[in-house]
């Protein structure tokens, strides 16, 4: 059990904070359970609860924190090592050192957990849990939901530089992958090489990479295919630090370090699009509107390619660039990659009178539409693919046959698809990208990519 | 879903093997469900069932295998992909693919798995399911998990083959380990490095990697201390291939590339103590005499590094040398790095009348003692460490002071452990290891550590 960044300090603040907010009761967050790989004789890696970790730093699996707000008590509950425990398992902290380290009121073993939430339900007190399932018969608390998506979304200076400390580590594993890149590699040979540059740096992943030649598979995740002359590349691959902070960031490059000509104006569609859609990214502007803004240079880039034809607003309204663009802009980042999704998609990104629109092939995956705050943390990441699953589709060409140029579209299916994705801070000053800033220009793009072609190598069986 | 190397002729006849040993009624094995991380949006890495894998071959997460055995038919559960699913995921088989590459004489959606089995109920047949918790209402089925033992357990040429391609892979990680190592690295910089091998490959580590220089804490896996000049590093880690087939090996070695005299001393005793239970690992012999010629070789060594003192017999009579050595020599491995501990780990190590001791301080984690059968495959992993919870605890000491020089013990708690282990193949023809041989003569690893020692400068951030 490590606090890590979260110091005793700022996670004490934040239970002040979620207090004033809730006013009366008690708060139960259990800590996330060690997973399991197999039948369970051995662990996976061990995320906790984002939760917990937020208002606690406490890194212990399976334990339980309880905000008594009645008397602003911090109560832990957690088991200390027996002697046995300590032939086998690194040292944990004991009661004495959890409580110096966390600041908390008490802390009590687990068998102690479940008789104290029952005798507070017993003595009529209100008991408050994020999800349906934290504990038997009580139901979410939307009165909790909201205050911690309040408190959650808006991100601290503090936050931001775990999120751009976590972005040196993303932004160094996206490098070595282009330089690496070459054809006779195989996705997974690269796939290994970021969670290399991850792990070495005491990160994970923070979701699972997509690392592969068939972009246009949005999460496509068997990563064993090889990868050929002439095909283009696809990263999304993002560290999380072991504070929880995490990074989402895709990148697409050619194979063997030349875009073709093809390649070359479709990319560049994607990027004028992604980059307007940051510029748009400011405070007060809904979120919708910058998928607006993104798809809107999509249609413009395949009208000039002549993939799309009719006019923009057509375009627009009849979802037929979702064709080729079928997912969101983005959604909003932090301590959880897809941040607070774990409480209900529509708390996090439909507050405020908006409402998704399930009906449009454009916008049902958009993960997000809200006026966007100081502080939140969104990522922008348009894209084009070419889907074989709609262009072969006869029900999508007799919809779309107006818009598209179906055959010229088909030719294409071997393109892939590209992303270009990178995580932005809403600031009153403006849009600011999280981290270095990774190399998205053509030019430096075939600069690096093959570079180190030998990379794999040394390491090959 | 790919079959990897379990050919259908392979799981068909399988298959029929445990048709033959159970006779009659239907045999349901679950297929594992996904694994989630933080809240579930991101997948960890799948691990399908070993049954499954055994029985089928098919890797699909959640899918149902269902033997009957009345009729000799099998039945697969699978769900097959609707067109928005192509758009997000890489392509699974179609039923028809699916029965063509299973065998399968009938593939249903998986929701027609629970009215096929209630039915099936309803009708008085017999349910066999190998844990308790595999189908509602249904009690683990004794048989079937004898049978099943009985089938895992003995390894036929074609799985020796896969446990030796992955343990080229596991070979080469060690290797790249012991060469990169130098003080001034960190634990997490090397466990990284070993599961890029892994991964790089297309393999899995089979297990949470023990990359430390704590190695007498002997699950430590808490990677992220900083490796300092006259320690001891100890790595245990194995690949598991993409089919599931498992390896476990374990070596240690100084830090700055040269053993101190009493490191040398140690690590020799261990050796000797490992080469000696491969060597007693035969057919007819019990496991549990394997762990005491391991065991009476550390008394012999330590009695001659001035530890031990007394009668060889007496202190393992006394079980003294279990201050040193608190663990068993090994284990089956196969399909699962522990094999078949999932339905108990004693009717897989204790059948024949054998029992565990389980107040024996040396024997009580000993997870295995019956009599080997030519294509069993075990661990042989003996260790001595300098275990702190036991060298200063009084009740420890007023037990087995007789045997045991404390102060000298004591003067050594910085010392760490030392664990040398192989994966051995039981033959008629006497024990084989597994794979091409990873070294473990001293001046083998004094020869190869810190020969890369500038390796993670590349990747650092």
């Amino acid at each position: 059990m490590m606090l890590r960044s979260t110091t005793r300090e700022q996670a004490q603040a934040r239970r002040e904070k979620l207090r004033e907010r809730l006013g009366r009761g008690l708060v139960y967050f259990p800590g996330a359970k060690e997973p399991v790989r197999n039948y369970g004789t051995f662990s996976a890696d061990f995320r906790q609860s984002s939760h917990v970790l937020y208002f606690s730093g406490v890194t212990i699996p399976g334990c339980g924190v309880v905000l008594d707000l009645d008397e602003g008590r911090f109560i832990l509950f957690a088991d200390e090592m027996g002697p046995d425990d300590l032939v086998w398992h690194d040292k944990e902290p004991s009661h004495k050192e959890l409580q110096e380290l966390t600041g908390a009121d008490q802390v009590q073993s687990l068998s102690q957990l479940k008789p104290f939430l029952t005798e507070a339900q017993a003595a009529g007190r209100t008991l408050h849990v994020i999800k349906e399932n934290d504990w038997a018969g009580v139901k979410a608390s939307e009165d909790l939901i909201r205050a911690v998506v309040a408190l959650r979304l808006p991100k601290t200076s503090d936050e931001i530089q775990q999120m751009d400390e976590a972005m040196r580590i993303t932004a160094k594993a996206h490098e070595l992958a282009m330089a690496m890149t070459r054809p006779g590699l195989f996705e997974h040979e690269i796939q290994a090489a970021v969670e290399f540059i991850f792990r070495s740096a005491g990160a994970l992943p923070a979701y699972g990479p997509i690392a592969t030649c068939r972009g246009e598979v949005l999460h496509a995740c068997k990563p064993h295919r090889e990868l050929k002359d002439g095909q283009l590349f696809l990263l999304d691959a993002g560290a999380e630090l072991s504070n929880g902070y995490a990074t989402d960031i895709t990148r697409a490059w050619p194979v063997n370090g030349r875009f073709t000509e093809s390649q070359g104006a479709i990319y560049d569609v994607v990027l004028r699009s992604q980059k307007a859609a940051i510029a748009a990214s400011v405070v007060g502007r809904a979120y919708g509107e910058v998928h607006k803004v993104a798809a809107l240079e999509i249609i413009e880039g395949l009208k000039d390619f002549g993939l799309l034809k009719g006019s923009t607003e057509d375009i627009w309204a009849a979802d037929a660039h979702a064709l080729f663009f079928p997912h969101g802009v983005g959604h909003m980042i932090g301590l959880d990659v897809h941040d607070l999704e774990d409480v209900g998609e529509d708390y996090v990104g439909y507050s405020d009178g908006y409402t998704r629109d399930s009906d449009s092939l454009g916008r049902r995956y958009l993960r997000l539409n809200r006026e966007m705050k100081a502080g939140f943390v969104v990522t922008i990441e348009p894209g084009i693919y070419f889907i074989p699953a709609y262009l072969n589709d006869p029900k999508m060409e007799a919809r779309y046959g107006d818009f598209v140029d179906f055959e010229k579209a088909r030719s294409m299916t071997d393109f892939g698809g590209i992303r270009i994705e990178d995580d932005v801070h809403i600031t009153e000053d403006g849009p600011v990208v999280i981290g270095p800033g990774i190399l998205k220009e053509r030019s430096e793009i075939e600069a690096l990519v093959g570079s180190e072609a030998t990379m794999m190598d040394r390491f090959r069986i």
